[in-house]
């Protein structure tokens, strides 16, 4: 097992490394920017090493710095959380190269699955099912009737050129397909001085559902089940559960052995989360993968039991996923996590600033992941996640429950946080139902401004 | 369901209670001492009724006024807590007459535990297995010798007039019974005026193990596993556990049969925790019965994903345990509770006053259940538990890094906790090998004495 670790990260998950690091007997190495001198992260581990001015770009993103840290504090790993360095492949290359562990996947796979074309065709070839499209330029009406004949309406016509909605025509059926055919195309010369378009399957309704994954160093790749991750504004997701009332057993079995089979193909190591759309049939197609933990890994801790952040330093540290991993790890209740952001609930512009009065909630099935505390403050400079609530229950109606009772008691004064805006989404009926998919904020706020 | 409860008690448990009713959608009733106005429990209840001056007898325990609290707010049923009137059959009588539901066990049966010589008949008549004594005086070596013969040694001779460890002997071997018989009685005669003696099984490294019931009022009962809580100082728990190491499953189910049969036998309801000691042999012999939700009552449910105090709410509304609880509760994981006393660590005096930081660990596996906050005052009025620290891990190592990572990052500044004595302890060889007994913290302080 590794000495001694560097987490080469900030806030809630800079903390969450270090806890894991305590429990496995590990010593830790914090680095900051001059922002973040009073900040937990910095209190809790063994040592700290200040590495720039508060701007990510010239402290935490500073590579040669982070290195720097690294070789004075003498590590034997660095374990770069999410964001900032996690999916960068050359800091890995670096790491690999000052001979230091980079807790995540080799470089290579980072690299392969960071290029979303070539990633797609991976997993393509590993017959993990994709969204289908019309492999370039579709020449004609006709053509366009066959392939739509081919995948199934709706599909929707893209301007190979385009971008901003224009050239874009969503077509349900084969009769309305010639017309908007030539509107499509005719908008797009119009707008671009190309009327080239191509074709994929429209989803009407999609559901964003990812699956985490382990993935040893010695050939071994298992799926812990998924999360819901539907309930996003502006593409950054705010609500997550685990597990997805749309995935039965078997399908999660299923799609299980599809991901171990393709990870093996692309020799995947270490945690990583495979994203999905779902269509409204329940069908799932491959969106990307992320090779890193994910900010919303905690609904997977709490209901398989198992804690990915220790998972992922054994990995790196050699071990197998049998040593790691009890035998079965059925799906025990419903987690939800609610992102704690310092924003204003309706504009959701950044809300940086001290905080006068923090007061986290605690109690049965509740869990707080964060880094702030009473009289502390949140610099401008970063990300505007402070906190996750994370709860569990023995099924969603109890967790939805326990959410909203920890919300109310969830006290942050001096700043903005997204907290009454989750306490209205967990009032939201159709959020409640469970009845819901990515384009649920825009209809939220819509009924909002109704009321 | 209950439409509104009031809460007889303060700290953490009167916020534990207010959480579980949050939950289940029932308005809040909190009621306060002169010393407790600015206290969370007061903060978080939908209401809020000053109840007297700050001492208990005049506030907490004092039934009029709390009856009257309950009458004002007009609530259907009030939860006790533990301690203060919680185990007090009058004031459950009073609630009766009132026509208000105490949540809890009917009078009868409260009044019958708490008289332990009655307490233990009644277990005898239910096959529970009790601590086995000699019914009455025993009038010679010989009938000692006879007696000892028959339960096995070693045993404990006592004076029937007596007190303070004069005119008792531990006995391991017949061929010291007569003279020490003789010893004792001569001790007594010269003590007491009265050299009668009675004799008990004497169990030389008891542990206190204890199990948890839950009972609803349609007659059906069902022991939720076990809590080892030896370690204790001066009969108080200091640390508890769940599972117990030295219980098996099959020992488990046993008792759990016998249990469910000897409540079933005396009409018991809601909540209730069984405790036994267990000697070397593993054999338990029951003690007592707590007719109340114990301190200890979260390491049950990080074990069980039960919600004892919800259950305890909806047994008393008259729902069925059946609709309650799921058809199977396994054991899952192990978890450990530290109390968090405002104490001197070592010296044990109360250590009341302002407190000028406060930060709860979180993070995965973390639970905190607590009532104060940072700038709080603990009054010096009350009991000194402030927080309970649970743990839940895979197993019982994991609980155990878990804890210490959790104790190093529990920051409470102005006054004096117990944090530090349960840091000392969790490094404890004899304690980590989970190898200990009631007697286990004698012998823990003195090896801290010779460090």
């Amino acid at each position: 097992m590794f000495r001694k670790v560097l987490i080469a990260n900030r806030g809630e998950i800079a903390l969450r490394v270090i806890c894991a690091c305590k429990e496995l007997g590990i010593r830790t190495v914090a680095v900051y920017s001059e922002a973040d001198r009073h900040s937990l992260h910095v209190r809790f581990a063994d040592e700290a090493i200040c590495i720039g001015p508060p701007r990510s770009a010239e402290s935490y993103l500073n590579v040669p710095a982070v290195i720097s840290a690294a070789e004075i504090a003498d590590v034997d790993a660095i374990h770069p959380g999410y964001g900032l360095l996690s999916e960068n492949a050359n800091f890995a290359e670096v790491c690999r190269a000052s001979n230091i562990k980079f807790i995540g996947p080799p470089p290579e796979v980072t690299r392969l699955m960071g290029e979303k074309e070539k990633a797609r065709q991976a997993m393509k070839r590993a017959k993990v099912p994709i969204l289908p499209g019309s492999d370039g330029v579709i020449a004609s009406a006709e053509d366009a009737l066959a392939w739509a004949q081919q995948v199934g309406y709706p599909v929707i016509l893209k301007a190979t050129a385009g971008g901003g909605g224009r050239g874009m025509r969503v077509c349900r059926t084969a009769e309305e397909l010639p017309a908007l055919f030539h509107a499509a195309s005719t908008e797009a010369a119009n707008a671009f001085g190309n009327g080239d378009l191509y074709m994929e399957k429209f989803i009407e309704r999609p559901r964003h559902i990812e699956f985490q994954v382990l993935a040893d160093q010695h050939g071994n790749v298992i799926s812990l089940g998924e999360r819901e991750c539907s309930i996003q504004r502006r593409h950054q997701k705010l609500i997550e559960e685990a597990p997805s009332l749309q995935v039965t057993p078997k399908m999660r079995e299923e799609i299980g052995k599809t991901i171990k089979r393709s990870l093996e193909a692309v020799g995947y190591q270490n945690a990583g989360t495979i994203e999905f759309l779902m269509d409204e049939d329940g069908k799932l197609y491959f969106i990307e993968m992320n090779t890193r933990i994910q900010v919303e890994h905690p609904v997977t801790e709490m209901v398989t039991g198992i804690d990915l952040v220790k998972a992922q330093i054994r990995i790196a540290a050699g071990e197998k996923l049998s040593d790691i991993l009890p035998k079965e790890i059925p799906i025990r209740g419903h987690s939800i996590e609610c992102r704690i952001n310092a924003e204003h609930p309706e504009k959701f512009t950044p809300s940086a600033g001290k905080i006068t009065a923090f007061n986290v909630p605690g109690g049965n099935g509740v869990r707080v992941d964060t880094a702030q505390y009473g009289e502390g403050v949140v610099p401008p400079y970063y990300d505007s996640l402070i906190a996750k609530l994370i709860v569990h229950g023995k099924d969603r109606e109890e967790a939805m429950q326990r959410m909203q009772r920890a919300l109310g008691m969830f006290v942050v004064q001096g700043i903005h946080t997204t907290i009454p805006l989750h306490e209205k989404i967990f009032q939201d009926e159709e959020f409640r139902k469970g009845d819901f998919d990515t384009k649920f904020m825009e209809r939220f706020f819509e009924r909002q401004k109704q009321k």
